[in-house]
């Protein structure tokens, strides 16, 4: 059996309400703490030494992953069981799934992002849907960005339903947060990084821009907001701004699809080399 | 001023009862007529002699959209003014904005959407989340996909948060629901279209089917349910399972964001020629 011990059936218990405090984004950046539900987050969390902080649990959840909960314990994790109705009440979903994972911080420096030289780069200015953000992070870690930039503009990536909505990616790729544009700008180039600014008025398409090798560079994609864009002093300042063609009559991508289709521009452009031809490789 | 007259307060007016039942599938169907919430759709349904059957508005929504109301009720659409504690019952949004078009389905039979021989096509196949299928068909109206199917096992793409997602594009571009899997295949490859499914599982990736020409075939492509993808009797069936491949830590894409990658895929293959060398252009 758990170290679990007694359940906890009150959500005036001080863990609990300690636990349920970082719902809110103050909280969170007080005492560097996010939560995250599930057992994929639960297993993404173990996987990071040190991650882990606290481990909240149903007696259903705890026989159902009785393997996490187990690996929990051995890694000297405090497991608290609740309550169903204590479940529901620090889940931020409709249907909780009895495990919810007290988690410290895992965002780096920017200088440590940049030290690993990466070739791709995702960054997410004047972002405010977490939904949108989460599901960003997601798509940037599958098309292989090794980074993703969160400027001081943007949604906290601690949100819980930008922690949802990235599916463990979170934890998957290092994540910056809070730099400011106007220093983040010469940063990425020292970086040795061509910015490119994804938006709608953009005078270059991503056709021209496949087509005349500029994605075969190491790359940081800037995205903006999903309602207005990106604003005048970022389009101002970045190498190009580069927009998705849109053939037919609707007015717009939205954000996460647009990352998408501009990310795996990149990936297969960096692999096949600037011309497009298959088999070529021209970047290490 | 406008002909709307006496406004509305009560929810049990016999026309906003008749209007608030089509939040239901069953009467949605019964009736062949749907509900679009805000100018763009009003806008969009306008464009469209016949579609916008009667137009729900507000005091503030009506002298704000003057042009809107003035082109519904020139066109001989009924205007009725209701309350805003009536509009916010009638819409199914938490900020409502104040103007509902009350629209005659718009979809179209698989044989007039395969007379106008589309060589970009989508199919939408055990998608159930009702934003998921708008977001798909907002990408497929942008990436130029000339026609959008929901077979049998799909979502109604009548469904209010399906006509929200889609941005309009429920609007721009035939579409056809109803079809069973196994009558659409075959018309799909006598229509001339090479049938994709993009799948997880697929044993060959998004670049070898652009770097072997096959993406500038005309082509339908097959989007699945997120959570588990399309069954192992539709994989059977389709001419290549398509993988977008995943070159970071994440499990998967979302429907939506895969669906961009892959349409945008072939509108570039179907543009620049099956070898990807800039310029050229292999389809008509």
């Amino acid at each position: 059996m758990s170290m679990a011990g007694r359940e906890l059936t009150s959500i005036r218990s001080p863990r609990v309400k300690a636990a349920r405090r970082l719902a809110k984004r103050t909280f969170r950046h007080r005492e560097r703490r996010f939560l995250a539900e599930g057992p994929q987050a639960v297993r993404e969390a173990l996987a990071q030494p040190g991650v882990l902080t606290e481990l909240f649990t149903t007696a259903e959840a705890e026989s159902r992953h009785a393997d996490l909960v187990l690996a929990a314990e051995r890694a000297g994790v405090p497991v608290l069981r609740v309550s169903g109705e204590v479940m529901a009440e620090l889940a931020q979903t409709v249907t909780p799934q009895g495990l919810l994972a007290v988690c410290g911080f895992v965002d780096v420096g920017l200088a440590d992002a940049l030290a690993a030289r990466p070739t791709l780069l995702t960054v997410l200015a004047h972002v405010r849907d977490p939904g949108n953000a989460g599901t960003v992070l997601r798509t940037a870690d599958a098309a292989g960005s090794q980074a993703v930039v969160f400027t001081d503009a943007s949604v906290d990536p601690y949100n819980g339903k930008c922690v949802r909505a990235s599916a463990g990616s979170l934890f998957h790729l290092p994540v910056v947060t809070g730099p400011r544009f106007d220093a983040l700008i010469p940063a990425l180039r020292e970086g040795g990084l061509t910015v490119l600014a994804a938006d709608g008025a953009g005078d270059r398409t991503l056709d021209s821009a496949i087509d005349d090798g500029l994605l075969a560079r190491p790359t940081a994609w800037v995205f903006g907001n999903e309602a207005w864009g990106l604003p005048e002093e970022i389009l101002r300042h970045v190498d190009e701004v580069v927009r998705v063609p849109i053939y037919g009559r609707a007015e717009s991508l939205n954000l996460a699809t647009a990352a998408a289709v501009c990310l795996y521009a990149s990936a297969r452009a960096q692999r096949a080399g600037a011309d497009g031809a298959s088999g070529a490789a021209a970047t290490a």
